[in-house]
């Protein structure tokens, strides 16, 4: 089949024919790619930026975004049939460690990420496994939907973590509107009733995410901290979701946090540097978020059934996959970029 | 009444006779001293360290953690009835604001701090209110629990929470085991089966600490970091809960946590000073820790009635307060000092 | 003032003349009614029914769903002022008792319930106090509110409750669709993502139910279980909210629920009488639910200020209470019946 | 190989030689026996109670509580090897469906049950899966810990759940000290402080509850309502949780109850019959409790190997089966009765 590789870093990828992925195992899942979502990772994969951490030998297969239809699948798998339109969850877990087992799969301590550290979606088919892939509601696209498999899952892991400790006439605000901020505004929406305070450098962003159901929108033009301390009475926000995290927006969005408060932690950079003092003189909490887990996933798909997560996109065929990543570099991209056979 | 009072930072404090505090508003509670505990946060007052803080105009009588029996009661009072012994709830707070509503008067928008603010309990009686006594135990005296109101309630109320987390066959590690560390060890042993790691400079208050409960103790000496790995396979606890919050203790106390696990800020100092990139890819939270609230302490005067949490105490008569306070200053005191009548 | 009063069981109401009532407390606060709701309990009352339960002296004003302006306040009122607009919770608490300590209110151990034990809204003046009244926002009026003060919190306290086990794709089934079951679509709405199949007798009612945010409708009909057990693949929902409690709901209701299921009881009438062994081998849970307490209504009234809680009402001079109460009895009220001044 | 079977209803157990299992899956783990525990249910099994059930076909070895070391396993299980000793959960699980992947396993909507529905324990060797396989502390032995598989899961599972709510100061009546029971107060003694009042009708099982923990023991004898109301200040426990469910003790577990109460129901026979205006004016809630998950078995495995959980046994070699059920029918058995190789 075609695939898309990485043959070294500062180097362009290729494409090229490799074997095509079959079942040898019980529960292997192979999916027939409709979607391969193209990420800022994959550009800071070929920068070199995951090498080692990832430890993958070269080449191999990017694009850890994916969905499709079920292909071929394993003698024990009972959860899909060939056919089936699927997403598929970033990691493969193992399924029997202790975090497997709490349902708190995103720790597994044996994962593989297909697309980082093993051959992933760019590619005709994909190898994955039975506990990796959702089935997917009649009336979605494997092509609209990949690219929420793991930037869109992200947001969602912590909005709706969010969501489970706000009430009505509490405050949430979203700082940066971007791809996951965009996602976070339309999953709270959905799971709460609190009043939504988005927070962007780009005043498009912001407009945007007035459309989508924000309540407030705040231009960050330097005056932003003390906007947010204003719609909130001058106490701040019950919560905090740090889609950021880098160039002050940690400095910033713990003085919109009111007593109490909730800072989730999700885009990164800069460090949390806090005093103590304050951290327990006002008793806030910094929550850590990763990518979500597979009941996440199950969930955001409902969302997404329902009409209350859309994502814009913009396709590019396989052999295009050049176009797509200059485009994304260059800014020319609206919504996400998308790879389809 | 005799009263032992701030007179002027830098300064030594002075007995002196000030008015017996009466009954005015419905919710006074009028306390018969039995036991003020003198605590560490006393010298930094007279250092000036909290002038500008609490605003207090001087002279005035310091003491917040306080205990004795109940000597009058507005008319409103239905919880407790003169002659009640009672420990003191070390805010007084309003009741009618949000967070009062919810259960979480620590957060009380119009608090006043006894001791700190207005005038605490040096002296043969103190004015508090209905919502902020407890009756004691008959087994209890006192003398014997005023140190459980302030730096007690603080290591409950952060054990506590922690303990809500914690399994069996989790880790906790308790970064301190002084005053409040020692607390602590004992709320988690009543609370919860998880192991329980204690870490500390002085290897004689690690020695304490295995005797009060501790699975296993460790000295901060430099390997210390390691060997919490080695005692948690490799993989670090489930739960940190750090009493020092200085000299180092965040940086190494964030290595010895696992992944997805909690940090309890409650000891202060330094900056938690951590890349988001670590908090995001491990997904771990930091949990701020104040005071406890007034449900807090009426748990914790249970943990006390049984026997469950002890403190090591020596007493002083009121009047010889400067002695307790050079004790204090030059180390000499075994557990905690009290001012008795 | 003028106020309308039992004076007798199976004996009409009587308007009457009564002392204005007055601020003798530090907490008390005098209500100016705006709109005191008719409720199917006020019938009840007459017919003797809550005599022996409330052991009410007659004569008294009857009337617990009440929302005016503060006219007076006492001394230590911090949360409202005079010229306020306020729902007034239907409960007097203590503020001091375990119950209220944990804000859980409900179960204050010393509450009194103006209107059903005392002097309630019927009437131009209503005496309650500052822990129970809620200020209204700007685009709230009095008489558009009242009926939430009791069936709306009730409706409010369960929805709320069980929305916070729900999550995207799991269902919740709501039993019976007149006022509580009305406002409990709303809020479930508000709070859920869950999909919601409303079972009424009424075809009427289920139409309406599907108008403001149902999922499904269903007519109870004889083969309604068999028709959510369709809609829910056959295993039943995740929720199932009773608003009914008789006429055999909750022997229909147990068959629509999931395994691991909560049933919230809320209506009344019959028993509960299902096999432990059911309640084991499908581990299901059996919810209780009174009255919503201050926080919740805080919560309702945040709803109804954002429109996501609307309440149709009839209003009537406070003179023609006996035609509201008429044509209460003779079921002619769309919606609420409110007396208004 | 030697097993023990099931040749017909009301007929003795047989022993004859069947076929040692094999690993044919990945995921299987054959396990040598060193404990089968002989439980009430086989009893019931004979009697043919379970036979439309479990819908198994005879003859098949029972047996469903075992604990042994691993003898082989599949090529895909990486969380046991050959020699380790481990215990067996009683159920075997997908891993795939929504319950399996939210951590509660129990659930599972294609479990099978050895010894119940397909070939147990009672035999050299049994055929399960990594999924059901706990490893065991080098300080257990199988034989020792066999009867906490099941019996014992379901008491910690139902102990544990409780006391997630229960705080120092609230009170947990245990209805019925006998197997589950017995477990039940360890746990309980283990992971709470709340004070532990057991009931029981029989003085030696309330004796020996004292022993081991319980800090109030209570005769049934037709008072012990009326004493429990004593013993809580005649407000009833926060918690109660009934292992017996039969014989009127739902009837009286209930009175013992308090207000905003949770009544854990585990034992069965009788039905939950309680007027829904009881459920709702007290708030209550019944809440049902099956056997525990993987993981609360991993959590009970870790209370054992620390000492705080016993279980007073006795052995029977596996030939001797029916001397061991016949002592069980006898009511001849002091603890649990386990077969050994």
């Amino acid at each position: 089949m075609k695939a898309v590789q990485v043959v070294g870093y500062h180097q362009n990828l290729e494409m090229t024919d490799v074997p095509t992925p079959e079942v040898t195992g019980p529960y292997d899942v192979i999916v027939k790619i409709g979607g391969a979502g193209v990420c800022r990772t994959d550009l800071h994969i070929l920068e070199g930026q995951w090498a080692e951490k990832s430890g993958v030998t070269l080449p191999y297969t990017i694009g850890h975004e994916n969905a499709g239809w079920v292909h071929a699948v394993g003698s024990a798998v009972t959860n899909v049939a060939e056919g089936d339109k699927v997403i598929v969850h970033p990691l493969i877990t193992c399924g029997l460690c202790r975090a497997c087992r709490s349902g708190d799969d995103v720790h597994c301590e044996q994962s593989r990420f297909p697309g980082i550290d093993t051959a992933g979606g760019y590619a005709e088919y994909l190898k994955t496994s039975a506990r990796s892939v959702v089935r997917l509601d009649d009336s979605l696209e494997p092509a609209d939907v990949a690219a929420l498999a793991d930037a869109g899952l992200t947001a969602y892991h912590a909005a709706a973590k969010a969501a489970r400790r706000l009430r009505p006439g509490d405050r949430c605000v979203v700082i940066g509107a971007g791809g996951l901020g965009h996602i976070g505004v339309q999953v709270l929406k959905a799971l709460t009733a609190a009043e939504l305070i988005v927070v962007d450098r780009n005043p498009e962003a912001v407009k945007l995410a007035a459309a989508i159901g924000a309540d407030h929108g705040v231009v960050a033009d330097g005056q932003h901290v003390e906007e947010v301390l204003e719609l909130t009475g001058g106490q701040g926000a019950e919560t905090v979701i740090d889609f950021v995290g880098e160039g002050g927006a940690t400095r910033d969005g713990v003085r919109m946090l009111r007593r109490a408060g909730d800072y989730h932690v999700v885009g990164y950079g800069e460090n949390i540097d806090v005093p103590t003092i304050d951290i327990i003189s006002t008793e806030i909490n910094f929550i850590g978020n990763l990518v979500g887990s597979y009941t996440d996933l199950c969930e955001l798909m409902v969302l997404a059934a329902q009409g209350r997560v859309r994502l814009h996109t913009t396709t590019y065929r396989l052999d295009r996959y050049q176009d797509a990543l200059d485009d994304l570099a260059a800014g020319r991209v609206r919504g996400r970029a998308i790879l389809v056979p």
